[in-house]
């Protein structure tokens, strides 16, 4: 089986104000030039889910909602899944040195950010876009 | 340093007529649902680049074009970068069993596989999205 390794980059950081990637400041080079995008796509690690029992689900019913399909973890976004990757594209705010303050993130404080990537994309990829009624409807939020 | 561990789920195959996500059977079950929506993000490893050195790049000029400013790694899709995923949002074109047809991925065959999640959006959130003249332009394909 192939196996690889993550190192953490950075970390969220959140209070009741203000939310912030906080990149260790190693890998602060590697921020140049995200300024000049409105938006980020922020991957971390679902760290309190990294144990055998949490990787080992398959299926779920998304968002905890019994009313919603029993759904695949490939096909939904559930902090338990085999490699514990969340997603998120947050608006970036300011940039300032190793800190990014970003309009909100929905992982808990603390979460090991992974990669950061800037938001690119073609529209026309995704035009006429659908998917099922559950996952069209408001996601409650991660505290 | 926070380490965490990465478990391929599955394989890019592709060759000059067709391409496949392939999920290995252990996995199978956690594809419940997926066909229900249009496009999927698959989450991979740039296998080919986990050395030390690749894995040490903080700025490129992206695309490898030398025109592109210097850029921080966190700032673009560079397949050199300290955790090697690599993102692409692909088109499903038919699930059977374990294999995902989809319409074109850049990456290359044989690339392991760690993670699908479906493609949910609120185009809201995206609203206004800008970005680096060097990104709007069309990127060249990675064999």
């Amino acid at each position: 089986m192939d196996i690889f390794q993550l190192f953490a980059v950075g970390k969220v950081k959140k209070d009741s104000e203000i939310e912030t990637i906080e990149i260790y400041e190693e890998y602060a080079d590697a921020l140049l030039g995200l300024d000049q995008f409105s938006h980020v796509i922020v991957l971390y690690w679902f760290h309190k889910n990294d144990i055998p029992e949490k990787r080992g689900v398959l299926r779920v019913h998304p968002r905890h909602n019994m009313n919603n399909p029993l759904t695949g973890i490939f096909a939904c976004h559930s902090p338990c899944r085999p490699n514990l990757i969340g997603l998120s594209v947050c608006k970036i705010l300011s940039i300032k040195a190793n800190i990014i303050h970003i309009d909100s993130i929905d992982a808990f404080n603390d979460s090991p950010v992974i990669d950061l990537k800037s938001y690119i994309t073609s529209m026309d990829k995704m035009k006429g876009a659908f998917m099922p009624s559950w996952a069209t409807r408001p996601r409650p939020s991660r505290p």
